[in-house]
């Protein structure tokens, strides 16, 4: 099968498990707006590219794809939600996203803030009450996702922080680390919960590949805001740029960026060596992470 | 020990746990506004119910209180992030609590939803990092948390949504056992995680005492929130009225609601029985929820 048919099946897989758990309640909007705020948020389109992550490295382990339906839900979930947080007007006051009105927008903010805080709590109850596998493997599991998440909100603290600091190469690479970093790196760990007695070398070349593929895939985004258009992007191009926010290629120039972004993809391709051809599925969703035009 | 004593101790263990998890970091607060945020959110007072649920849920059944300190935490820390986004002007918009202002204002709105999402986050991960205990044990309490964690939110939504809704007694008293009662169950139903072979009896009754009390304990406090004064209640008196906000006594009056209290706290006490004196603590707390005069 073609890695692209992999990816599309993987997504569809996706899309049935997220109605599956957020079922069209079809009813009266104003009593039960936080049903449908959730299945609005988590179902509207999206890349979905941290749970095909999730299936992508389960590849590489050979951990069979129905024990990480559950974990690609939770961190597919963590992301929606951070989302939808980050948009809200005292944040980053976003309109669009994914080409469709902000969650806020479509219902209301309180909803949105609710719509959110359910959709983390919901993580960690997947999380909780996976089947089929070992507890051990369960808790380890828990531990990479609220890790992250708990980065994760470190990370948005800091790049709203910034607004008023210009901060170094370094500071700012350190907070785009914690802010998309986190999620891709849990995303891409979360298969090592399920492998019994993994080599120590194959966790770290993983997490090597995720460190790196997830900054380069963060500072590509900053340079589409800067040089793409909002059809394309679903966003307002220049929507960051205009929040004073601190991006990597508004501080250190498009070309840096593209330049540094070539560097950590080519990390990131070097640390899958280990894998061999297990690893494709990675290689392909990195490829995309990168050349991506939106 | 006398019970008051007792639970005074627990309450420094708290403090100290708390003051452990969130240091003092004593630096430039623009940068750092989040750990700042987060430790006023969480060790500024309060009654520390739960977590004294918890572990007094522990002395009936015989379960370290060691063991229940991650816990303990945990169902602390969903309460203080319940409180800091239900505070936020698009929610009930409150300017105080503790007598203090709320999170929002002493920062500003990013901070407070971030500070709320960190400390959900935060919960979970104390849970997953658990030490010294079976990993079956702590799924379960993952189990017990995240459940209640996604019912407390649903509970906001349909309270948010009774605004404009004149709920019956039997809708009233179900929006109340998802916001507040759901966290309050689960923290008495925290210890039975750590017990092997429970009798399913014993588990019965904690889960109908939390009913009762939880739902008792709400419903006081929308009496005090008419009959009370502000200095006492830490929060300006008749703020829930004031937003139209259903609330037992306003809806059904103040007297039937003491009546109803009384119910359900006699309910409680009598599902108690099971344990003897080894309930005493819990008892003690059952009767501070419901005499309380703040």
């Amino acid at each position: 099968m073609s890695l692209n048919k992999l990816s599309s099946q993987y997504n569809q897989r996706l899309t049935a498990l997220l109605e599956q758990l957020f079922p069209d309640v079809g009813v009266d909007k104003q009593l039960h707006s936080l049903p449908n705020a959730v299945r609005y948020a988590s179902l509207s389109g999206g890349k979905r590219l941290r749970p095909l992550l999730v299936y992508a490295a389960g590849e590489a382990l050979g951990v069979n794809a129905t024990v990480l339906d559950q974990p690609a839900l939770a961190v597919e979930l963590i992301h929606c939600y951070s989302l939808v947080h980050d948009d809200l007007p005292s944040m980053d006051d976003d309109d669009l996203r994914r080409g469709q009105a902000t969650v806020h927008r479509a219902f209301d903010e309180a909803t949105a803030i609710l719509a959110g805080d359910l959709l983390q709590a919901q993580a960690f109850n997947l999380l909780a009450n996976q089947t089929g596998v070992a507890a051990s493997c369960i808790n380890e599991s828990m531990q990479i996702v609220s890790k992250a998440a708990l980065d994760m909100v470190k990370g948005q603290s800091l790049d709203l922080a910034f607004e008023n600091h210009s901060p170094n190469q370094a500071e700012l690479e350190q907070m785009l680390q914690l802010k998309t970093g986190a999620l891709i790196r849990a995303s891409v760990l979360i298969p090592t919960a399920y492998v019994e007695q993994l080599p120590a070398a194959h966790c770290q070349a993983l997490a090597d590949f995720a460190e790196s593929i997830g900054l380069a895939f963060q500072i590509r985004d900053d340079v589409l805001d800067i040089t793409g258009d909002t059809e394309v992007l679903g966003k307002p191009q220049g929507s960051d740029a205009g929040l004073n926010k601190a991006a990597w290629p508004s501080q250190f120039g498009v070309e840096a960026a593209n330049v540094r972004v070539g560097q950590l993809y080519e990390r990131a391709i070097v640390a899958l060596e280990h894998f061999g051809e297990s690893a494709d599925f990675l290689r392909f969703l990195a490829e995309r992470m990168i050349k991506r035009s939106y």
